[in-house]
């Protein structure tokens, strides 16, 4: 799709973007910028990826907690479908109840009923003030209490709240040498805010670390209002996966499920493979309950790989988890939807791709199991 | 559903409350509030009106310009289905992506696939500081003008952008007797602010309006922070609809329309329609893009309705607007359809009808037209 790279209109009351689906995240966000406007969402791939990639997989990623889903954000596709036709909902309507809403079917369903050539989206103004904070803990337990306080006192600014392990730390340093401004904390938690006022920000901001501090919750804390300091403090938590590359083979898993329970699993993990791992490091989106559990080691090995599934995937079952929170199942994992979705779920799905592509000609192979 | 009105489980620090269908939003809400939450929609009904009826017409209401729409903060249904078997997609999580997102099938398909039995959603914090405020402005032109300065200043913490035309409010003086707390303006804007810092709070909205103020894009205003001088306010424009059925008979139309376009139909009917219509009125969800337009006589009569319609729906159409916004389509505008929706999607959502219906038996005569 990169040939289809044009913004078709912008419109600077409602802040609604209409382009093609070909375009770069990043591309768009600056030109939203340069209109006092940025993208609904953000990741780390955005200097590559493509707005439609975007919503055929339902990304997630860095913005959510403040902006919500593609589901809310995305207000029409254009999609040619299996049989060639073109199906037009490109709606640039906040609001339209008539008749099912169709593109939600195209949304995350990983260009397996239909091709996404255009998007209509509604964005949210710039914030004219954003802080970024990184803060060091003792444990998992204080990790989520200070999730709690960072919502009673940051409330509608806060924009991010992810975490991550003295692993995910030690990875980034050693092979990006990428500089920790902290003392070795056990994890470490990234806050940032994004607000209309620099001074009423500052002053939420002060008022959480101070309780924060005092109350023991924190061991530590820097924090950021320039863009090269706060670039650099984004950098230890976006440049994780990038790091375990340099390790060797990296088994990655992205899950959800309770808030609670998402490190637990990392350290269950971690008590399993013992030797066998080169690493197991946890990171992630915490505000949206999405952990990034990453294991690596020298070479691919099965005996590794069947050390950690099924145990991964049984264990996020059992607690009623995701086995996919942002990634999508594609080739590798759609043989596992059973352990997050019901039978009944699993085959209205295939009924439903059964009948937009009979001939399954759309991303074969993907994301759907087939019909038993 | 009445009897399936049980709130199944809460969860305090990820907001997510799992009820059954049959419960009343007001009765969540209340729930919520002694909780530290909010429901993410509100509505002049919430004191009758259920969670799953809420969620089967996609609700839109008085939050979403702040919290968004239902797509967004649904996190899983479970669902019976034609067939009578249960499908079980009532997740707690954020982020999911498995598969189809099925549970998009459901909300605002108005029961027309099936019956809503239960339902997760995330809740966001219950605001520990609101403020409205009531202003009047010469033209309908200042009042878009307001909405963007409004944006500037309030932000994040804006959480409503209601308008009402000088008709609107002499309905409810005239049939209700309220009090109007300015002069006759042309047109009313409400605005509200949630916000979890209260003088914060108090600083946006006192420069927003002495800059609307000096610029002169607004005559007149006052603000409200106690609960009952809140509720006054607001009762203005939440009875509006209340206050038009004592004129008699009342065509309603709920629509959908690039911004800048809204008053103009109302503008444009009410010289059409001339005395052959006792009322006339323009008010609604300006942030959202959203008029309701509705037109009063002391009794039906088929030439008043033969001047509005299709008068009032190809004007939409033309303006690629939506023919039913946030109230679906039901029995009365199924055949209306096409005015807002392709031929193309019209006929995969008789296909996904007969696929999961085959037998026509849910909510019969609604929604979707019969295939030809």
């Amino acid at each position: 799709m990169a040939l289809m790279d044009q913004v078709t209109s912008f419109d600077k009351v409602s802040g609604v973007l209409v382009c093609q689906s070909g375009c770069i995240l990043e591309s768009l966000n600056q030109y939203l910028e340069s209109r006092g406007y940025i993208m609904p969402l953000d990741l780390g791939a955005k200097g590559s990826c493509h707005i439609g990639g975007n919503l055929a997989t339902n990304a997630g990623g860095l913005r959510l907690l403040r902006y919500g889903s593609l589901r809310g954000t995305v207000l029409g596709l254009e999609v040619v479908l299996p049989d060639g036709s073109i199906m037009d909902c490109l709606s640039s309507l906040r609001k339209d109840n008539t008749g099912y809403d169709l593109k939600q079917l195209f949304i995350g369903s990983e260009g397996t009923l239909g091709i996404i050539t255009a998007v209509s989206i509604i964005c949210p103004r710039k914030p004219s003030a954003v802080n970024v904070a990184l803060l060091g803990c003792e444990d998992f337990t204080r990790v989520l209490q200070v999730f709690t306080l960072c919502r009673d006192h940051l409330g509608e600014i806060l924009s991010a709240y992810e975490f991550m392990d003295s692993e995910s730390m030690r990875v980034v340093q050693t092979h990006l040498k990428l500089n920790n401004p902290l003392q070795d904390n056990a994890f470490y938690v990234l806050i940032e805010t994004s607000g209309s006022n620099a001074s009423h920000d500052e002053d939420k901001l002060t008022a959480f670390l101070s309780n924060a501090l005092d109350s023991g919750l924190v061991t530590e804390g820097t924090v950021a209002t320039d863009q090269s300091k706060i670039k650099s403090l984004w950098a230890l938590r976006e440049r994780i996966t990038e790091a375990l590359s340099h390790d060797g083979y990296v088994y990655k898993y992205d899950l959800s499920m309770p808030v609670e329970k998402i490190y637990d699993l990392v350290e269950e993990t971690r008590a399993r493979l013992g030797t066998s791992a080169q690493r197991v490091v946890g990171y992630g989106h915490l505000g949206d309950g999405n952990v990034h559990l990453n294991v690596t080691a020298e070479r691919h090995s099965d005996s590794l790989l069947a050390a950690i599934e099924p145990f991964v995937y049984e264990w996020t079952a059992q607690h009623r988890g995701s086995i996919s929170a942002e990634h999508g199942l594609g080739f590798k994992k759609r043989d596992h939807i059973h352990y997050s979705k019901s039978k009944e779920a699993v085959q209205l799905m295939q009924r439903i791709k059964h009948m937009l592509d009979p001939k399954g000609i759309m991303n074969p192979y993907k994301t759907i199991p087939c019909a038993d």
